[in-house]
């Protein structure tokens, strides 16, 4: 008689076990549907873009909103990064508790409770903090937090104005509008003025150079103002920042900006894959990947076991990386539909390994609890390590 | 002097133990984004479901994957349910380790590692399991799972063949297909053949009572043939098991189907809410929605912090709940832009909260945590508790 089986248990900490125990073992053994990294080609695309930022002069602050994780912001910071970049509060804390030492929130936040457990950070954490703001009721109400936390030492906490510069989502609209929030954040020793937020989100997606350029040269024009505004108030910006991986060779090129927030080339998803190829940039490669499985199948289609709770299909559904000759529809929250591309072709057999590019990294990584890391390609390779996404759900 | 703050530690359970800290507070410290459920609508939601199978003399057999919760699986047993539906094994663990005593899968399961797990809870928990399988294989790999884990008992598990019912999805897709398997099924002792699952969902979403009448009558026709096929072979189908908060009223009216496998209706999501409505079917109101906060704000429109990150979107937007008189535009995973409705209307001020009703309830819930229970309504009521999503990420 074999020893009873233990008993069930089966949440997130069991799940994490489970996936350790892959490490070192070959890839067919994870478990689907499950986020793996390319590592290899992670670590290509994180050098590529660390040597465009040296060879540019840039300061690089790639964006954890991408990763969610501290594993992979010190890689960043160990590859010349001088921080990262994080939109909520709670992704900065759960950051700074990994070890991560330079974080700034690139988003406004109004709510006091947020601003207490952000201004306890720059209290007690040894990490150094950002934000942005764009109204003058924010600054007040850092300064306040900053002040109860007893953190409203001298330049406690960087500040960047933001500048709408063509999304039409936050920031003063108006660069001119600019003048009298840094000059209020000037009247708050601890509110240090650092620059300007000057990120185009939606130049990001558009798939010709052409647009891209188009929507670029708006943003420039829109800086250019708002430094000339402060310039005549005699206050002088000490730094621009922004970019995106859709964009970033046009501000690295503008001699303006002076800091990237990429994050996307990481893993780069197929939705910015689907943009044409600016002349100057680096390559980046596809290095994120949803391993998933045939278990339905019909003589027309087969069925896998990953849908959009598995992927973010808010930029289109995810490509087949392999087997070749599929298309992926809709199958809704937990199943893919799996055509072949040529009629007459049959679908893959029961238990094949379909291998996904989602649509869009970020609200992906954002369905799952850890990344599966990869080293000797998808197929052959092994399961180096687990990679925490501290985090995920760090919505606040 | 006051003393020194405890030091930044912010991941998940800091998230949790910061919403029990809510618990009997006004709805007004609820931080945002949060899922939020009006505990008042979703007992009534509840309470009408049950009232509608018993006086239908149905079984009712909610589904899990709508809500992931435990606390809700059983709050639904406690009120006439047999058992809950899932789609993954690992939530049908995480459900079982929350104390639910009848879960059935009603999803394809090939990988043996799945397999295995479901079977070492056959033989260690107290729950009463039930699976869906369209092929050969599937069954062949869930008798050894049985056997390997000494679960092989006489009717370890409930075994449903799904039939497809005109979705294009899982299922066998000849009405006579079945009869093979559900004989293979009476070849292993260990598995007891439990019916038929015929779930039509395509058909949920289909905005006319038309439409939805003719996806029916197509589905009916087809478990008509099978069940006849069966009866052929000289076997009796003992359940038919299907039907979602879309299509329920029809199958209910069928005498065919014996239990309805309905999800949505404990939450109506803005999806299901933009379906002409069925005479004879109970009203449901919606109970969940996410509480969000207006960060920024120009004269033309405001910014509220909620984006794809906090809300599923592949049904749609959300819609704005409360204040009056907004529409929300996608502005990317963290972020809505909010627009007045009618031209020259001023956006809500900074600091306002924004209630939204997901356009999908099932993808929602699993980007959160947990639920913050309120009673009293959403603008006067208190956090009454915080209910787990014990299933949040279980995609395997």
């Amino acid at each position: 008689m074999n020893p009873p089986p233990e008993p069930v248990s089966f949440g997130a900490s069991q799940r994490l076990a489970l996936a350790n125990s892959w490490v070192g073992q070959s890839v067919a053994c994870i478990d689907t549907p499950a986020l793996v990294i390319d590592l290899e080609a992670m670590e290509r695309n994180l050098a590529r873009m660390a040597v465009f930022a040296l060879t540019h002069g840039l300061k690089l602050r790639p964006h954890a909103k991408t990763h969610k994780s501290a594993e992979l912001a010190l890689l960043q910071m160990a590859q010349g990064a001088v921080g990262v970049c994080v939109q909520k509060v709670d992704e900065a804390l759960a950051l700074a508790q990994g070890g991560v030492s330079n974080i700034y929130i690139t988003n406004e936040v109004l709510a006091t409770v947020k601003l207490a457990r952000l201004a306890t950070a720059v209290q007690t954490a040894t990490a150094r903090f950002a934000i942005a703001v764009d109204s003058a009721l924010g600054i007040e109400r850092l300064a306040q937090a900053l002040q109860q936390a007893q953190a409203d030492r001298l330049n406690a906490i960087d500040v960047f104005v933001e500048l709408d510069v063509g999304q039409g989502r936050c920031g003063v609209t108006t660069p001119s509008a600019v003048v009298p929030l840094v000059q209020q954040i000037g009247q708050h020793p601890a509110l240090r003025f650092a620059g300007l937020q000057a990120y185009h989100g939606a130049a990001q997606h558009l798939r010709s150079a052409t647009e891209r350029d188009a929507a670029l040269a708006t943003a420039t024009a829109r800086v250019r103002e708002a430094v000339s505004h402060l310039q005549s108030a005699h206050i002088e910006t000490p730094l621009i920042t922004g970019a995106g991986t859709g964009s970033f060779v046009r501000e690295a090129g503008s001699r303006l900006w002076g800091e990237l927030q990429v994050g996307s080339y990481l893993f780069m998803d197929a939705d910015y894959a689907a943009n044409q190829t600016d002349p100057n940039a680096p390559t980046f490669e596809h290095a994120l990947f949803v391993k998933s499985q045939v278990m339905s199948r019909s003589s027309s289609h087969a069925v896998c076991d990953a849908g959009h709770k598995s992927h973010a299909i808010d930029s289109g559904l995810p490509q087949v990386a392999h087997p070749p000759g599929l298309r992926y529809a809709n199958g809704g929250d937990e199943h893919g539909v799996l055509h072949p591309d040529t009629s007459g072709e049959l679908p893959p057999e029961l238990g094949t390994t379909v291998w996904l590019i989602p649509g869009h990294c970020d609200p992906t990584v954002n369905l799952h609890d850890f990344y599966i890391g990869v080293r000797g390609g998808l197929r052959r390779g092994h399961v180096e390590r687990i990679i925490a996404i501290d985090a995920r759900g760090a919505l606040a």
